[in-house]
């Protein structure tokens, strides 16, 4: 989009890296934990004795089959709040709760703006930004992703969200496009995340890739992403640690 | 974008004031000063003697044609990074500066990436930014927002560029992409500007409105924007008057 001259040729090293987006549920933020805690708490102060944790994962488990219809063109455009408003009507049905009202229902669907952190991200990100541009690149639209960093303290430089691009990942639209408005190449930005699809996407466009496993972000089960299954440009074990291998 | 329910109707007061956009060149950073700062730091090191404070308005007043050539569908899509270049090759000529290697023109155009915010805007956006969604809304490209505001110290929630719109200010399209990236209202969200033009856009499709007039910002003789035109929704002296007027 600009026409500014590049002053460089591409660098295989990581001397020249600008800017570091994150993947947020499950990387950034514990969404899960959060979920069941505020879920929770709705469910003491309306009576209603489910599983919580089971509501949850049904809820968290209508995510990707809707945004696959939108990214095959099945259905039209649809924020990721939307989409979780969707899914937490199958789920209510599922489990047999009687009609909540609207405003219930909005209350629910906005649990996702109000997760908590990994213990270690608002220190490493704090530490990250004083030397790269830092933000999220989540499958969140902007609003949510907004009051999603003011609810847990996550200090962005810039704040993506999946409809500035009208694509979710791992759509190349969405790294490109951040590279683009960042009016860097795909070199001098890393994608950072929890997630070996969403490195395996940035990666073939370019972009360096950092992986920070969250081996219990889907609960003590948990059988993917565990490990890293590429050579990733970083591995770390948190993003103090992230940091520390950046600095290095 | 979203199909999520609004759960009031439009308020006459501020009392549903969620967030505050700000023209960003002349309402929170005194660009003119930094400008004339780094030229004369410039010039002396190329021993380069010019009367740096009128290049710095030459260079201004070339913005708005070009940007309004873009307005009006005469020149593409151009971000304001390009059109501030464009500005300086003429400005240079007009001076007769010999010519300057692509270095320095990039050196230059990037001075407005290094701002200085004018004293109140730190410490007013900080308070603010306790009760609102604050956020840039100025010409400027994505990518020069946030360069700017990490060498400002800004703390944005969310940066906006007009890139993400590919419209300039007063169009429509900036001040309602804004309002429907963060899902709320114009009602919702206000404008805060040093200039009548961009606040009179805004209350016409329903924003809320700031005053805060810097009328030294064109220098010492400025004779525009010395007063509110209208009666906006606050007139502040400055941001720090803007944070006590919208907590009372």
């Amino acid at each position: 989009m600009s026409n500014l001259p590049a002053d460089h040729l591409p660098d295989n090293s990581l001397g020249d890296l600008r800017a570091i987006l994150f993947d947020t549920f499950g990387t950034v933020v514990d969404w899960r934990g959060s979920l069941i805690d505020s879920l929770k708490r709705f469910g003491a102060e309306r009576g209603l004795d489910l599983a919580w944790d089971r509501v949850a994962d049904r809820w968290r488990a209508k995510y990707r089959p809707k945004m696959d219809l939108v990214r095959r063109g099945e259905m039209e455009w649809t924020i990721l709040d939307e989409i979780h408003r969707l899914g937490l009507l199958e789920v209510l049905e599922e489990f047999k709760v009687p009609a909540l009202p609207e405003s219930d229902i909005r209350f629910l669907t906005e649990c996702w703006h109000r997760l908590s952190p990994w213990p270690d991200a608002v220190e490493g990100l704090h530490l990250l930004r004083k030397k790269f541009i830092i933000g999220p690149l989540s499958n969140g639209n902007l609003s949510l992703m907004v009051n999603l960093a003011k609810f847990a303290g996550l200090r962005w430089d810039v704040v993506f969200g999946c409809d500035l691009f009208r694509h979710y990942k791992p759509d190349p639209e969405t790294y490109l496009g951040v590279c683009n408005y960042l009016n860097l190449r795909p070199d001098q930005v890393m994608m950072g995340a929890a997630h070996n699809y969403d490195l395996a996407a940035a990666r073939k466009l370019g972009l360096r890739t950092a992986f920070i496993p969250r081996p219990v972000e889907h609960g003590p089960s948990q059988t993917t992403d565990l490990k890293a299954d590429q050579a990733w440009d970083v591995i770390a074990t948190d993003f103090v640690d992230l940091t520390n291998k950046l600095a290095g």
